[in-house]
């Protein structure tokens, strides 16, 4: 069936949408792709609709081919089972929650695993029922606190979810390198130049997890790759601890006088002014800077936090939330310093000198009580200037493991272009992408919460270990779109284009459009998917038009009709190509089944 | 591709699930298609969702090709839209609201005529854009007080919903008329014994609508049909009134002492004792009874609503909830006629006679101020005995326009079986349903709440006219399972079915299981599709189980093989046919292109 552009459902925009922040979003919106409903809440107008069910092919298709079977829950789900994992709470404000009209609590799913797992629970009791891989494309949400970029971050969404039931951990690592596999299958289809790094798991639990990142300037998440092949998540990223240094030689913590070096530079400035070393000069690198979090538990509960690192380096804010979650953090305000008269702004240190004795300060042992976390490069012998915790003053020659001992680690500070990979194999390279994917083996988080168990061979209960796979379906529309439009609009790959090919005819002989009826007619019954512009509007008007909308290859039918031929565009190169009328469609169906 | 039995995920049950009313909820779960999730909410196993992705796809095709498009809105919708067209508040408690993190409210939707309106609103604006249909299949919410019967009654849910769009009244008739249709199609298609009845619009407002009901005992719609093909929901039916009558021989209104007949059966027994007639006895049908209820409106405003009616009728609970719907009633309780001395229960009437007068007692014009609707039975002239407002006394002879005055009419007693079809064409016969369909005319409700209007041929700006079409989709699974499933289990019709044929390897001759592999095989690369049961369990089990799943096909490769035959076995009629296994693919591959 032909469609026909004078009747199509679909308005193309001359402005931008006063919201857009990214290419895909002005222009999926602009050429009558998608339209706002409400904020990170989508509608799909026929086009998008096209591009969005082609999508799912293909991710049915892969995850078919590996054995998954596909499944459909419902997105209304009790509360209980979310409370037997917790994540009724961990989830904090990014639930939908509702309540019905008998006062039973119900949350909208943001993913399935509770669900996933009671129904195996349900209908499986033996380990001859296992390996078993279901999936769903379904529609999910999340109460985003910032929704943002149109299909890229939004509250209603489509993905595909799967999950992979195992008797032991080899039946895990095979499942997961199945839907490793089927990942780059399906993300090769879809055209996308995709990185796979390794990532944090965050709410979700479990042990070893990775992300397929869709490489762009648009992206949230930003990554690290070094010349060795390491890829890193930068929330993933290990920090190599240097080697332990002696610090027999270092004379013990003395507090210096450093009025007014509330920041680092100014620390640093007035340490060469004022006690100079003789080797070299101080720099950030050399001062241990404190900061103050206060950590918000998903309950509620709150408890402050200090983290020491380096100087020369700031905490990235990502990090920090990734390696907390599920508890969020809030930078303390001028009111929490005066509630805790210990914390002296701007002169933190995890050591005091009473009497010209250092005594530790902050961390679970020190008078505060504070929990005190050290950047990984504070190793045992490092030694330190850093706040006395006295009012402009400072300590200088505070050694680590010394003076003073962190309750543990924390590795957040941010990560540099030029930093060496954890692995040695070479300086990482930041850049942004799209998380389109994420795998996750998830072990017995889950199964032990709701009770997931099997007969192995010898008749004994054993708890079922899981994986937790994820693609984001309508995320990948507009990833998709991000990565191939240009600045006319929308130029999609053949293997998503809502039509294979957009006939324009143009001029008002009525012979010129019954030469494009024919030749949509012809490419019709060959298979391809036909849209023909049979408005009555300029010539100008159609050739913008098909370039906002962007299916892969134009014809157009005009004035060259009179020399026997016609125009066949190409989209994404802009090529033109003048091709004989009665050869016309032979060439199409070549070009798009190529 | 083959799907093998031993690695479906699927399991059928010995035992009905607990709260299984229905046959096909029973089916539907011992057999591994469905699972409840909550109370009115499912999961699709992959069984049951093969079967919905069929459905589906005759919907779609059977929308396509009345020229609708296919668009897809979210679920969570903002509270605004509904409540321009007060069905935020009409929908009453069957609404799933829901509040996000920064207090807006939503709503899951039950469905999107507001929607719509806005969408084409927001890309529309000449009459030239008309007409336009647009359809989505999408999941609903609807929070029932009693969902019930598996998939038939749920609170989640897919549906077809389409919206036609005409710039006049004709247009919109040809809209209606269109998607009426293409319903006959789609429930031909789904093998469907359905009726096309009458319906009332409820909720949704708008003129004419109409159902289609797919026959069934275990339906929650009552209908009636007349020889003469009148048809309508049990809802929608109109009673006709009698001709007036001439009261002038009627005597006034007079009390007469009825001590202890507070039931219409006691009371016509004293009033052949007391009071006998002489042309004939009394009858029900000579009283006139007068049930109070209490009326809530959707904003929680509650008043009292009177009702008369003749004796010899109830009043029928489903026709009063639609006649006064988005209202909703509730009986009086005993304290509540404690609260209204002016209402006698057992005894009360239009009129009251005080001092020898009759005055109007009930209706707006009353003392009480109570509203007064009667059954278009109690026409002008007509003549009851009924309550005196007194205990133990009622009236003789009061007179219907002569001493009281209703303040309209309320067509709600039940209808009988035998009653005569409002248009003449003969007597009704009542039967029940299951709603599959209901097509609306809305007019322009929704164009005018929400301001869709374009500019006509004359430059003029006119309201659009709408139309709504819905279609129960995962409804449609359990009609079609209820009127096929049997006493043994479901019994797809060929069109629905989740596979083609079911294989059966019985017994244990590898043989056996690589004759069973290769047929299976053979009918893969025909095109069919194929379960394969190949799991190490008896014949008894496996046939069993075949009856269950119900494959309209099963081939069982068994001790036959060794004849050289396989046996065919059709499941809904039960008949068994021995074929070659030379020549079973194309016997099979025959019977199901068949």
């Amino acid at each position: 069936m032909i469609t026909r552009l004078s009747q199509l459902f679909v308005r193309t925009l001359r402005e931008d949408p006063a919201d857009a922040e990214v290419a895909s979003h002005r222009w999926l919106v602009r050429a009558g792709y998608i339209r706002r409903a409400a904020p990170g809440i989508y509608t799909w107008l026929p086009l998008g609709l096209r591009v969005l069910h082609k999508v799912e092919n293909v991710v049915r298709e892969e995850m078919n081919a590996i054995g998954a079977q596909e499944v459909l829950f419902p997105a209304l789900l009790p509360r209980e089972p979310y409370e037997a994992t917790h994540r009724w709470v961990d989830y904090g404000p990014n639930l939908f929650r509702v309540v019905d009209r008998k006062g039973a609590d119900y949350l909208l799913g943001p993913t399935h695993e509770e669900m996933f797992t009671l129904l195996v629970k349900d209908l499986y009791s033996s380990y001859k029922d296992l390996p078993l891989s279901i999936y769903q494309i379904q529609t999910k949400y999340r109460d985003e606190a910032r929704p943002r970029a149109g299909l890229l971050r939004g509250r209603e969404f489509i993905m595909k979810d799967s999950y992979s039931f195992d008797i032991d951990d080899e039946g895990l690592e095979a499942s997961y390198q199945a839907h490793r596999e089927a990942y780059v299958r399906m993300f090769d289809r879809l055209g996308l130049d995709y990185v796979i790094v390794q990532a944090t798991s965050g709410a979700m639990g479990g042990s070893a997890s990775e992300e397929f990142l869709a490489v762009s300037a648009s992206g949230e998440d930003t990554f690290v790759r070094s010349p060795g092949g390491y890829a890193a998540n930068i929330e993933a990223v290990t920090t190599p601890a240097p080697p332990e240094e002696d610090a027999s030689g270092v004379g013990p913590a003395r507090p210096v006088d450093t009025p007014g070096t509330g920041t680092i530079d100014q620390l640093v400035e007035a340490a060469n002014r004022a006690f100079p070393r003789a080797d070299r000069a101080w720099t950030a690198a050399d001062t241990l800077k404190n900061i103050v979090f206060k950590v918000v538990h998903p309950n509620g509960r709150s408890e402050l936090l200090v983290v020491g690192l380096p100087g020369d380096r700031e905490v990235d804010v990502k990090r920090l939330e990734a390696a907390i979650a599920p508890a969020e953090f809030a930078p303390l305000a001028d009111e929490d310093f005066a509630a805790h008269p210990g914390l002296v702004k701007g002169y933190i240190g995890p050591v005091s000198v009473s009497e010209g004795v250092a005594v530790q300060h902050l961390g679970s042992a020190g008078p505060l009580g504070v929990r005190y976390l050290t950047d990984p490069r504070v190793v045992s012998g490092t030694s330190w200037i850093t706040g006395a915790n006295v009012a402009d003053t400072h300590l200088v020659d505070v050694v680590a493991g010394r003076d003073f001992t962190a309750d543990g680690q924390l590795d957040v500070a941010e990560v540099r272009d030029g930093d060496p990979a954890p692995d040695g194999s070479g300086p990482l390279r930041l850049a942004r992408g799209i998380e389109m994917g994420h795998i996750f083996q998830l072990g017995r988080k889950y199964a032990d919460a709701l009770g997931l168990k099997v007969l192995d061979a010898n008749g004994k209960l054993v708890t079922v270990t899981m994986g937790s796979y994820g693609v984001g379906v309508s995320r990948a529309v507009a990833a998709v779109a991000e990565a191939t439009c240009d600045e006319k609009g929308l130029a999609w790959p053949r293997a998503l284009a809502p039509f294979d090919v957009q006939v324009v005819a143009t001029g008002k002989d009525p012979a010129v459009f019954a030469a494009a009826e024919q030749l949509a007619a012809e490419l019709d019954s060959a298979g391809l998917a036909v849209l023909l512009d049979d408005r009555k509007a300029s010539p100008g008007v159609k050739f913008a038009d098909a370039e906002v909308l962007g299916m892969p290859t134009v014809v157009v039918v005009g004035r060259g009709l009179a020399d026997g031929v016609v125009e066949v565009r190409d989209r994404a190169t802009g090529e033109r190509t003048e091709v004989e009328v009665a050869a016309a469609a032979a060439h199409l169906v070549a070009l798009v089944t190529g």
